[in-house]
């Protein structure tokens, strides 16, 4: 293990396992811009063979990062996909060389709006320019290169996660042999985007965000769009039956937490803020919004039958933010397809939740 | 028409028709508070038979007011109902006597947060006691009286409206004839409530709210909580349909509105700080929130089963803020029920939009 950095993250003051990777010339932007200084955190468990075709690339979503496990230290903190990478699970590193990578514009590692601008000395804050899902996946591209990495297992995310495994067998088929997008769509939807905006606008109307040049984070706007989001990751159902009417206090004031479900959603609010970045989650949230697989490619039906490399397309029937519509079009319009529901209460979020229906469907996709 | 009263109203400049109804002795609410100088705003379409006996109820939702119907004044601005009360439709005023107030706590003419309380002589603000769906309910059973209504043919309402309904028939069984509960469940659902939080959260941390002692709106904090309130009303399907991936603006530019769904979302809020009171919306969200018929009455199989009225439970089968699962439950628990399904695109909102099925279904039921 090369190159093994163990540090105190900035926010969360919590030990970080990733390793650091840094590019030797700027990187190139969708958009045209040159980002100098370049650098991206990332682990990897298992090892890499000899012919370099045994990896798996794990994309992380909104306000993940590349700890998807904690197989290297089995002491530290629980990674994000313990329950579908170690042995004898879908993602074993006994036989694959699992990669996971913080994305382009995150904070936890990788170059983004926190990081120091090297024109200026200054944090870039709201003077990053807007990265998109196919920046990320460049970006890996050139980590899995260096890795040497030559052909890719298969490639897997959930959410943001399941746009960049599109983008990268959109943009690289060559080395990907197959892929499993998860709780996703082909293409952001009116309704995500629609709640996206509302967080942007709690946080950029908040008057610590200052335009981006804050010193303390925004914490009301953060905590208003984390509270929001977490609305849209999980169920109807799931909320009833974890909180239902149950009440904190008893008092009725206004101004406090009256029943239980909003003292969570208020503990949610505050647990974002104190490990999370506000201008980073401004940017993500814009880069999910712009993530459409037919961008300069033609229709969504052309788009997807360039994509030969056998899929997995999983869904969630109680995804609110993505329904099931969506990854059952990708399975429709990919070729060599094949789609699975994930049964849950849980929404969006299942895929975080629910191990053993992954893990049974994913070992028997990649066998 | 008497007391007929045609006045400019405060926030939104446009002509209201309402009467007014002024309460002679102080308003005792469920809280044990009392309350001084009531009067309610009201409207009515049609004649009270000499019996007093062909009444219909109109209950309004969250940001609704007493013109149902511009019946008496068809050059008047649209009434929020009037797809259903007119000439041969499902409430005709050649058949009834349609009323409907503005609910104690509301700002469309009836005493509520912005009213001024009588004995500071400066408006309650923050300092309104906080009124609960049973407390509406009391107010308009006061207003029935002095109309000489002795029966009630029917009570309707969706959403909170809907709330009213089911309290109103629990309140007052001895003269209620039926009722039409619509979009809405028996208890507000863990996950509604979260909305109304993070929607009340938002008003509250905006600087200009000022503990509710403004005098110009906190429109950044209404009007997000309106754009969140929009994306529950409404169906991600209806969104996908109606905005799909439009962009209005072809700058990508952060703080700008970039796709049309964002531009609409942010219209939205701002005509509702036009024409909504910040400190009332507080107060009627938590009264949506404090909404449960089994309060003090027993077990919810208990309290639906007191409902000997015929019920028509109406549902909304793309409603996500009252999954259908809610009315059905409703039909399931009253012994007299139907249940009736609206088929739509629209969500929560089709109560306000599919006035065919509406109707077809409540004229069915009142024969």
């Amino acid at each position: 293990m090369k190159n093994k950095i163990k540090v105190i993250h900035d926010l969360n003051k919590e030990e970080t396992f990733y390793q650091k990777f840094f590019l030797d010339e700027p990187f190139l932007m969708e958009s045209g811009e040159l980002l100098k200084n370049v650098s991206v955190a990332y682990e990897t468990y298992g090892k890499l063979n000899e012919e370099g075709t045994n990896a798996i690339i794990i994309c992380h979503a909104l306000t993940g990062d590349s700890h998807a496990s904690s197989y290297n230290f089995p002491d530290s903190r629980e990674g994000w996909w313990d329950g579908i990478i170690g042995i004898n699970k879908a993602f074993d590193p006994e036989k694959y060389f699992i990669v996971c990578s913080n994305f382009l514009g995150g904070c936890y590692g990788t170059t983004g709006p926190a990081s120091i601008n090297p024109t200026t000395g200054k944090p870039y804050n709201f003077n990053f320019p807007q990265m998109t899902v196919r920046d990320m996946v460049n970006l890996q591209y050139k980590l899995i290169k260096y890795l040497n990495i030559n052909r890719i297992k298969t490639i897997t995310g959930g959410s943001l996660g399941g746009m960049q495994t599109l983008e990268w067998v959109l943009m690289y088929p060559e080395i990907v042999d197959s892929i499993i997008p998860i709780a996703v769509g082909a293409k952001h939807s009116a309704w995500a985007i629609g709640l996206n905006e509302i967080q942007r606008k709690a946080i950029m109307e908040d008057p610590d965000w200052n335009n981006g040049n804050y010193i303390e984070q925004p914490k009301k706007g953060l905590s208003t769009a984390r509270m929001l989001a977490m609305m849209s990751y999980r169920s109807t159902e799931s909320f009833e039956q974890k909180f239902g009417r149950e009440i904190r206090h008893q008092s009725e004031n206004e101004s406090k937490p009256f029943f239980q479900v909003e003292s969570y959603l208020r503990y949610q609010g505050q647990k974002l803020v104190d490990r999370f970045d506000a201008n980073t989650y401004l940017y993500i949230t814009r880069a999910m919004d712009l993530h459409d697989v037919t961008k300069n490619r033609g229709t969504l039906e052309e788009t997807l039958s360039k994509i030969k490399a056998p899929t997995l397309s999983i869904g969630i029937d109680s995804d609110l933010l993505y329904p099931t519509s969506e990854q059952k079009e990708i399975a429709r319009l990919i070729l060599n397809s094949k789609y699975f529901e994930i049964k849950s209460l849980h929404g969006h979020d299942a895929f975080l939740i629910e191990f053993d229906q992954l893990n049974r469907a994913i070992k028997e996709f990649l066998n």
